[in-house]
C-alpha cells in the first residue's frame, strides 16, 4: 500500500489545489430541491468539461508545470470524463495531451476528447492493455502520466469539492459520493476528515461492481474477475487505486459504502431529470439512487445529507430511451 | 392602460417581496458555462415547483393573505407552470386553490396540479372561456383570482430574480428574458430600472408569437389573431397583459424583442441538456436561442449577458424525441 501521510498535511494539499485551480474551474452551486428539506445536491455535472475530473485534471497539470516547467506534455488511459478533463486542462496550460482509448468506444467520446485539441491513440488498445500502452507512451515521448485516480495531484483536486461542501453547510449529516476508482471520494474524505469529522461519508457502488464494498468488508483490496455489466459505466473499474484504498480503507475515511442496483440507477436517473431538473449521466445518479432507495440517512434542514452528482456527459440515446420508457 | 406607478415604487414593492417570498422559494444560482465566457445563465427551472412561476404566486397569496387574512382561497386559469406554482403557495399558506384548465389538457399536468392539493374545473373550459369561468368560480365561491401575468403582486414576485442577478453580477451587459404575458419581463424590467439601468433588456419571442415584438414596434398593445404554434407551450399567451405592456412599451423598459424559429428553439434545447447540463422546458430556451443565433450581445467577462431560463417542467416524450433525433 501507498505510504499515507497525516489528513491535516492532505488537507492542506487540497486548500493549496483550491487556490491553484481557480480560475480554471467552476465552484459548483450546493442546491436545495422539491425532493425533501433536509437533501442538498453538489451537481459536478455543472463542472467544466461536465464532471468532477476537471478539478484533478487541472491540480495535475499545474502542480506538473510548477514542478517540471519543461515538460512536453501527458498521457493517460481513460476513454470517459477523466480523458476529456485532461484534454481541457492540458491544453489550458499549453501542454500536449494524448489519451488512450480501447478499440470499440463510441466515436461521440472520441470526438468530445479530440475537440480538446488531445490526440487519441486507438490501435490495438483494450481495457487490459491500456494502462501499458500509456505507460509505453509516456517513456517513449517522454510524457507524464497522469493517471485518472490513484494519483495525489489528482485526488487533492477532487478534494477540494469538499472543501466547498463545507463552506456551504455548517455540519452535514452525511456525504454520499460515487465510487470508481476512488478519486473522488478519497479526496473528500480527506477535506471532511479535517473539516467536519462528524459528518458520516458514504461511498455509492452499483451492486455489478461492488469491490470497493467488499475492500472496506474485508480490508483487504479486492479485484472483480471481469470487467463490470453497469450502466454507470463512469465506476466500471475493477478495483480501487492503492493510494485511494488507503485513504477509503486504511485511514478509516469512509464509514459505509452502499450498492444500487440498476433498476435503483433508472429511477434516480428519471428523477434528476424530471424533479432535479438536472441532466445527468447514470454514474451521477448513484448517489441519488442510494437516496431515494433510503439506503443513507434522509438528513435534516439543520445537518443535510449531501448527494454529490458527479458528471452530465450522458450518451443522449441513453437517456431518450429511459425517457419514453 | 393600467396606470403605472413610478419605477421607484416598483422597486420598493420588489424588494418587499423578496423579503415576503424568502424562505418560500429558491435563491436561484448565476451559473457560468462551457459555452462563452461572457455568458452567464440564470436557471429558474431549479425554483421550487419547477419554474420562476413560484415567485409571483407566493407574492401574490402572502399578500393576499396580509390583507384579507380571512380570505377563503385562490383560483386562477392556467394548464402549465402558473397553475402548479399557486396550487403549490395557496397549500402552503393554507389556501384552497381551484383552477380552470382546458379540456384537454395532457393528463400529466392535470396531475401534477393535483399533487399540489388542488381542485381542477376542466369541464365545458377552453381557451377562449377559461378566464370567464375563473371569474365565475371566483365571484360565486369568494375566492379571489390570480392572473397569471396582469398583476402587480405576481409581477413584483417576478422581480425578484432582477434583484437577484444584479446582486450576483455587478454590472451585466444584456439580460435576455422570454415573454409570453409578460409578467417575468415586466418585473425585472422594474428591478434593472432601478438598480442597473445601464443594462439593455432584451425580450424573446418564437416567431409564431411574436404580439409583444409587434406591440413595442407599434406602441400599441397588439394580439394574435389565433393561438400560436410553439413547441414553446409557457409563452402561448396571444397578447401581454395590461400592466405588462404598460412597463415593457408605455415606461420603455424593455430596449428590444427579438424572436426565434422553432428551429432555433429546439437546437438550444439541446445545447440546454447536452452543454449546459440543465433539463429545461422548450420555453425555458428562448433566451438561449436568442444568444446561440446571436440576436443578443455576446458579452465580455466584467459585463456578461445573462440570460433566464424560465423553468424545466418538460414533456418526457418530447424530450426523448429530440434527444434521439
Amino acid at each position: 500500500m501507498a505510504q499515507v501521510a497525516p489528513v491535516d498535511e492532505h488537507l492542506a494539499e487540497i486548500q493549496r489545489a483550491a487556490v491553484r485551480i481557480r480560475g480554471h474551474v467552476r465552484r459548483t452551486p450546493l442546491l436545495k430541491t422539491d425532493l425533501a428539506p433536509g437533501l442538498m445536491v453538489k451537481p459536478e455535472s455543472l463542472q467544466v468539461t461536465g464532471s468532477f475530473k476537471a478539478r484533478g485534471a487541472f491540480n495535475a497539470v499545474l502542480s506538473l508545470v510548477e514542478r517540471e516547467p519543461d515538460v512536453a506534455g501527458v498521457v493517460t488511459h481513460s476513454s470517459g470524463n477523466h480523458g476529456q478533463a485532461l484534454a481541457y486542462a492540458a491544453r489550458a496550460a499549453g501542454l500536449r495531451a494524448t489519451i488512450v482509448v480501447p478499440e470499440g468506444v463510441t466515436p461521440a467520446k472520441i470526438a468530445g476528447i479530440r475537440s480538446y485539441g488531445a490526440t487519441v491513440v486507438t490501435e490495438g488498445v483494450t481495457y487490459d492493455n491500456r494502462e501499458a500502452i500509456a505507460e509505453a507512451i509516456a517513456r517513449t515521448e517522454g510524457l507524464r502520466l497522469i493517471h485518472p485516480y490513484d494519483d495525489w495531484d489528482v485526488i487533492h483536486g477532487a478534494g477540494t469539492t469538499g472543501l466547498e461542501i463545507t463552506e456551504d453547510v455548517r455540519s452535514p449529516g452525511a456525504l454520499v459520493v460515487p465510487i470508481g476508482g476512488g478519486g473522488q471520494i478519497s479526496g473528500i474524505a480527506l477535506a471532511i476528515a479535517g473539516l467536519s469529522p462528524e459528518s458520516a461519508l458514504i461511498g455509492v457502488e452499483p451492486e455489478a461492481a461492488d469491490d470497493a464494498a467488499q475492500s472496506l468488508r474485508t480490508g483487504i483490496l479486492q479485484t472483480l474477475p471481469s470487467d463490470p455489466e453497469t450502466l454507470a459505466e463512469g465506476v466500471k473499474s475493477k478495483s480501487v487505486g492503492e493510494r485511494n484504498f488507503g485513504v477509503i480503507v486504511g485511514d478509516a475515511l469512509v464509514r459505509e459504502i452502499v450498492t444500487v442496483s440498476e433498476d435503483d440507477l433508472t429511477d434516480a436517473l428519471r428523477v434528476a431529470w424530471m424533479r432535479l431538473k438536472l441532466a445527468i449521466e447514470p454514474t451521477g445518479a448513484l448517489a441519488l439512487a442510494a437516496y431515494i432507495t433510503g439506503r443513507v440517512p434522509a438528513g435534516t434542514t439543520e445537518h443535510p445529507t449531501v448527494i454529490v452528482l458527479s458528471g452530465g456527459n450522458f450518451d443522449p440515446a441513453t437517456v431518450a430511451a429511459l425517457l419514453s420508457a
